[in-house]
């Protein structure tokens, strides 16, 4: 099959093996999109050696579970051990043996087959069309900062970032009805928010305004430090960046304020179907372009630009 | 007056003004107690010009509250503006425009005499003694972890540090009746820990042991690093120290594994009184040393020894 592979460079191999693993189901992808994690890792984050990808829609080949075979699926991309605690209740996202799809351990979906546990498969109503289906995975993510930490329609909330995910957050904060301000460095994507309902400010646009939470989603290395000056006293930051760098921040301003920041990665997928199923938000607004695997390369190129929001690899 | 005053350097001055200020009380100062921040104030922390201290138990001089004068007190150290949403709500503690007693814009409790309004002023019951008295504010801040962070007799509870705060972080989660672990350099202050319930260890003896809660009160710059190698994936850091230095972290790993950080200062005197009151702790245990305000340099060379536990500046 063909495959995008990073070995210290990504390159498109066409006779891959097809994936199968014991016990797991065989799915047959559809689209993928490109997260900035898959950037990240092109720089050397996780130290991921493999095919990347983990956002994605598919049809599923071949499953233990016949009701699944030929059904449209979105995938959980973290695989358990299945004996711990943290398994046994349900929720393998921090299994300490955990592989996690195109990330940790195990091949992604930048493929044209995947092999996941069918447990991890999620069908997709018929209301949900591929190119919104590809973003079960980050909307999810996105959803999940609402389980994190407290926000209603009192709350005052910036997301710093104007990116792929920074998008994705401010339609899922949209049903708190909470006053969202967007903080960014690119005037056409802090467009794209104001058109989702926040309000949209470049950065030297910003006053000494406080915010109750602020949501780093910039992946930059500057996203803290500005997280630190935007909260206020007792506020709470969220951190949904993950990048291949360390970041020096003064603490005592952190315990004189007593703010507390909260890491958050994957989130459930039910909210995030539920919430495209509602037909309140349309994603196909953040879909910059889309290539054919065979043009993988180039769609790394283009995701990488400053100017992208989602790039998307059709793979069939 | 005799205070001590810093500017730059730490000075014994003998004529100091009494501490006057129009609407507040006047408090003659009993004991006072030196602090890490007052140590880091000494090396450059808050740019504190001025006579630092804020641990004490004096007596009150002068109060346009009647009831108050002559009465034994602590005092609360954060004094707010009045008129902003968060004094309007009845806490100071972090009104934009405060001054914090010998912190930050107003002269300590390292003199004979101190101002503070009369609305800051705890009277303390007969039953607790100078000696104990002199530790409401620090057992307060120490307190507060538990209006922050969830723990209860099942979870695992690490603090980092075996100095003054983490021995009285000990004694305030005790009536938890959670699993607790102090991790430190100095056998002679576990050995303390270990009288007041808790698993006491030197940090050598760590191993891959994982904790809910990690409370960081080294005041030290690695200890941030180090709580988040024992935090368990999903749980909680809660800093307490102050220092006077930036600190570099892998903020990856706090996503990854979505742990929270919160920053906690100040805390509530009433908890910290009612715990006293109940005679279930033991103060005295963590006096070292104390001196009179004559030889106040001196008590601030001993309170920086690693072997001092609590430092006591007698002013009467």
């Amino acid at each position: 099959m063909k495959a995008l592979h990073f070995d210290g460079e990504l390159r498109l191999i066409r006779d891959a093996s097809v994936p199968r693993r014991e016990g797991e189901a065989l799915i047959e992808v559809i689209l993928a999109g490109i997260c900035n994690t898959d950037l990240e890792i092109l720089k050397g984050y996780a130290d991921f050696r493999g095919t990347p990808g983990h956002e994605f829609v598919g049809r599923v080949v071949e499953s233990a579970d016949a009701s699944l075979v030929g059904r449209r699926v979105a995938g959980e991309i973290n695989i358990g051990c299945g004996g711990c605690a943290l398994c046994q209740a349900g929720d393998a996202r921090h299994c300490a043996t955990r592989t996690v799809l195109g990330i940790h351990g195990r091949d992604g979906a930048f493929a044209e087959f995947l092999s996941l546990p069918s447990s991890n498969l999620v069908p997709i109503p018929d209301s949900i069309d591929d190119l919104s289906a590809v973003f079960i995975e980050p909307l999810a993510a996105a959803c999940h900062i609402l389980d994190q930490v407290h926000i209603d329609s009192s709350s005052k909330v910036a997301v710093i970032g104007d990116g792929k995910l920074a998008q994705l957050i401010v339609l899922a904060l949209a049903r708190t009805a909470c006053h969202l301000t967007v903080i960014g460095k690119h005037e056409e994507k802090l467009a794209l928010a104001r058109r989702s309902g926040a309000r949209a400010l470049l950065i030297d646009q910003m006053t000494e305004e406080k915010f109750d939470v602020v949501i780093e989603a910039s992946g930059s290395r500057s996203g803290l430090p500005m997280a630190l000056r935007l909260v206020r006293p007792q506020g709470a930051i969220v951190l949904k960046s993950t990048h291949h760098q360390t970041t020096e921040i003064d603490l005592s301003q952190m315990v004189v304020n007593e703010v507390s920041i909260t890491g958050s990665r994957c989130g459930r997928f039910l909210p995030a179907i539920e919430l495209l199923s509602s037909g309140a938000i349309d994603l196909h607004p953040f879909i910059s372009d889309s290539f054919s695997i065979e043009d993988g390369l180039a769609a790394f190129d283009k995701a990488a630009e400053s100017s992208s929001v989602k790039i998307i690899l059709q793979m069939v």
